[in-house]
This record gives C-alpha cells, sequence and structure tokens, in this order.
C-alpha cells in the first residue's frame, strides 16, 4: 500500500509543479508549496484507484486526484488557525501559521481551493467538458457549506457546547468533515468513467467514517512522531469522540465491521475492486 | 445606473435564495447571507451589460453575476479579518467576525468561494459545457495565487515594509487584489457570447483601476455614512495611495482619463455599449 501511495505522490507532485510557480515568489507561493508537502495521498489514491476501475489510465485520472488534494490541503490550512483548532504541527511540520503568520494561512487556504477547481477545469482532467463540469460541480457541493464546511462548522458549535455530542451527531458531523471529499475522491472515477457511482458513494460512507474512528483511535494510542500531529489532544479537551462513546476496543471493533461493508459494497466490480479493498483495510491498519 | 444596480441586486439574490438554505441552520449560513447583502454589485452589473451585449439575455447571465457576487463577498470576509486588515465595518453592517466570530468568518469566506464556484458549474450558466468550463477556468485562476489572493498577498507585504510602495508597484497591486475579478467580470460576456474578450479587456483594466483610484480618493473626502465603512484609515496608516502619490486632484484627473480610455477602447462595439460607458462613468462619480 504504501508503493502506491508513493507512486500516488510523485504522480499529484508532477501536477503541482505543472501549475505553481516554481519559484514562489510570494510567501503565499512558498506556503501553497509547503502546505502540499507530505500528506498520505490516500484522497489521490482513492482517485487513482477508482478510475482504474473504469478504465481510465493514472496519467488523466492524476489532475482530479491532485485537486482533491489541494482541496485537503487547504482545509487543514484553515483548521490549524488558532481561531479554529489551533495547532501548532501538522505532518510533523510546524503549521502554516506557525511557519509564516495567520495572514498568510487565511491566504494560503484561499489560494489552496481556488487551485483545487483550477486544477479540475483544465483539459487534461478529462476530453469531455460536461464530466469536468460535473465533477467540479460535485467537488464545489462537497467542499462547500453543506459539506466539508457544514462539517467544520459542526465540530467547532460542538466544542463551545455544554453537552457533548451523542454518537449520531458526531457521525453526522464527521460525515461532512471528512466523508464529504472522501466520498467525492472514491465517486471521481465513476464520473471520469461515466458510470454510476452508487457502489463507489456505499463504499467511500463506510470507509469515510472507519477512517475518523481510526484517527480517535490513534489521538489515543498513536504516537506524535508518526502522527506527526499532537496526540491525546481531543481526550484532554473532554471532547467526545467515537472512543469516548464506545470505549477503544468499541471503536476499533465498529471501524473494522465497516471495513467489511465497504469492501461488501464493491461486490458489483468483483476482484477487480481489490486495489480499493486493500485501501478499506489500510485505512484501519495505519498508524499515521 | 442606481435603478440598473437595484435591478441587477434583484436579479443575483433570486439566485442566491434558489442555492442558500432558506432557514440558514448554522451560524455559516446565516452569515453567507449576511455576508452576501448590501454590495453596490457593479461586478455583477458588468457581467450583466457586458452578456446583454453579446445577445445573451440577463436571466442566464445573472448565474454568472451571482458567482462573482459570491467570490468578491467571499474577499471582503477574509480581508476584514483581525489578522488581514482589521476592520470592523463594512457595508455599514458589523463585520462577519464583529458579528459572529473569527472561525465562522473563515467559515463563511470558505463556503462563499465553494458557493462561487457551484453557481457558475451549474447548467443555468450555460448550455454549453465547455462555456461553464472557461468561466470556471478563468475565475479559478483570477481569484488565486496569480490574481487576487497575488494582490492581497502584496498588499500585506505592503503594510508591514518600511518604503512605501510607487506608482507602478500599487498599480501592480491593485491590477490583482481588485482588477482581476473586475476584469473576469466584463470578460464573463464575451465568453457566454463566444467572442473575442480583447475590447472588454482593455476596458476592464482602466475602470478596474478607476475604481481603486476613486476607492483612495474616497478614503479622504468620503464619508463613513455614504461608504459604510471607515475612511481616513489609509492615510491614517501612512499607506501609499494613488492620493498620496499623485495629490488628490491628480488622482481624479488620472481617474478621469482612465474612464475616457476604457469608453474608448468599446469603439469596436460602438453605440451598444453605452450601458458598460455609464459604469465607467460612475465608477468615478460613486459617493460609496
Amino acid at each position: 500500500m504504501q508503493a502506491r501511495l508513493d507512486q500516488c505522490q510523485a504522480l499529484v507532485q508532477t501536477c503541482f509543479d505543472a501549475v505553481l510557480s516554481p519559484l514562489g515568489d510570494t510567501n503565499v507561493e512558498a506556503g501553497m508549496r509547503y502546505a502540499l508537502q507530505g500528506g498520505k495521498r490516500l484522497r489521490a489514491l482513492l482517485v487513482v484507484e477508482s478510475a482504474a476501475l473504469h478504465e481510465i489510465p493514472s496519467i488523466q485520472s492524476v489532475w482530479s486526484a491532485a485537486a482533491i488534494e489541494a482541496m485537503h490541503a487547504y482545509s487543514l490550512v484553515h483548521d490549524d488557525l488558532p481561531c479554529m483548532d489551533d495547532d501548532d504541527l501538522r505532518r510533523g511540520q510546524p503549521t502554516v501559521h506557525k511557519r509564516w503568520d495567520e495572514a498568510t494561512a487565511v491566504l494560503v487556504g484561499d489560494a489552496l481551493q481556488s487551485l483545487s477547481f483550477e486544477l479540475l477545469s483544465r483539459p487534461e482532467v478529462a476530453e469531455s467538458s460536461q464530466i469536468r463540469v460535473d465533477l467540479l460541480a460535485s467537488l464545489a457541493r462537497a467542499s462547500g457549506a453543506q459539506g466539508m464546511v457544514l462539517g467544520q462548522a459542526q465540530d467547532i458549535a460542538a466544542e463551545t457546547s455544554e453537552a457533548p455530542l451523542d454518537l449520531m451527531a458526531i457521525t453526522e458531523l464527521q460525515a461532512n468533515k471528512t466523508g464529504a471529499l472522501i466520498e467525492w475522491s472514491a465517486c471521481a472515477g465513476a464520473i471520469l468513467g461515466q458510470a454510476s457511482p452508487a457502489p463507489l458513494r456505499a463504499y467511500a460512507k463506510a470507509i469515510g467514517l472507519a477512517f475518523q474512528i481510526q484517527d480517535d483511535v490513534l489521538d489515543v494510542i498513536g504516537d506524535t512522531d508518526k502522527t506527526g500531529k499532537a496526540v491525546g489532544k481531543d481526550q484532554d479537551a473532554g471532547k467526545a469522540t467515537f472512543v469516548s462513546l464506545l470505549g477503544l476496543s468499541g471503536a476499533q471493533g465498529r471501524a473494522a465491521k465497516l471495513v467489511d461493508e465497504a469492501c461488501a459494497a464493491l461486490d458489483p466490480y468483483g476482484n477487480r475492486a481489490e486495489p480499493l479493498r486493500d485501501i478499506a483495510r489500510f485505512v484501519i491498519s495505519r498508524e499515521t
């Protein structure tokens, strides 16, 4: 799995290099390059593998993969801001507002969102402009006030609320906050292949939730050296998490069940979907 | 002119109402509606009039007009943040971070940017998906790290720099910060009409600069009751402006000359471009 993620990383980097100015004259451009470094590229791999399932070569799907990684990177830069989650460390490095300043971090995030849509509007994404519009429209919805931003707002509301969230509320929050972009990534291959996204959507909903449960598990049993971010933070803040609500082994059991569901959702694709099933299993075995 | 702007306002509001949830359940949705209220709708009118010049009816062009107003509104919300320009008042009302808080303002801006691309990807924008992709691609470029965000970064760098900007540097800064979206607005009609955007681009470059000169003039001679924002701010901050560099009457003369250039750039369209020439003249006569 790591080899595939590394390969994906190399591919999306070629896209970033093609569209970002090589010198990074301003702090904003330097900050964009910085924020785009070192992620797992899980969303990119979901795009590439779901596209491969529909016989779209990676040299094409990588442009959509780069677009979702830019969108994800923007969300992290803004989420780390002092007025949001106030994190100093991300992917093992100082966050953008620590490395530069808050204004630069706001602008870097803003520009990465623009970059995401710019990447997705390029001719390399798909010869058909209808397919590009479909991808653009669905990404705009997934990232906006009915998707990722809604989840971030729900997360912030939860932090200031008296009563901790229950399981249903936290599941909905995470379906928005991290689920929406993961779902877009898995469905992108179906859009590129002009196929029904239904099986991939069911798969993505399950792994999106499993991914977040594993994040909560790693916040308890993880290692800052490996996760590249502070651990124990949610627990210390008395925040409701899947672990606080289900217990550690309960959460791990739930995540494993979700991975089984995700794999089963791909039955219509048979053995050809094995790379996507590998990703599902990776989601709960990862240590970072 | 005010009647046309008001009509434009009513039209774009129907688009916002169609895509924003009616209740505004969360602070983010309420903040989005709030931030979309009460602008001049100058950019929207540029889209509608440049489209009319290419025989695109306003019922169609208004979707592109709404998209650029959402993009503009996002830029204002983020620009007003304490870590950026730190403004308490906008369009005569408390800024989003004063009315709610900084986290909400970051998310409202983020969601308005998504909304802009969502609006522009809708089928109502143009039957041809190629035209929609062309509009999306050019807006992504105009708003990003080579356009508006670059101008904002240059503006912030200038504030912390020892030496005030010279005329060339401030002209370049403004061409990015406010010029890029104004240029997109005027060129949108040509893209919708599949015509050459060259005359509209020359027109837009001139009025974009005239617009910013008038902003600097209003910062000196304007009235907070009319402008809806604090005046004298740039002067107090010792910031280089067109007025500090050219003097008040020098700046006003330069703006008037730019309006003449803008009107002349529309010669290929003859009298049919009179509505756009009216906008050019309005840009330097406005008091808000």
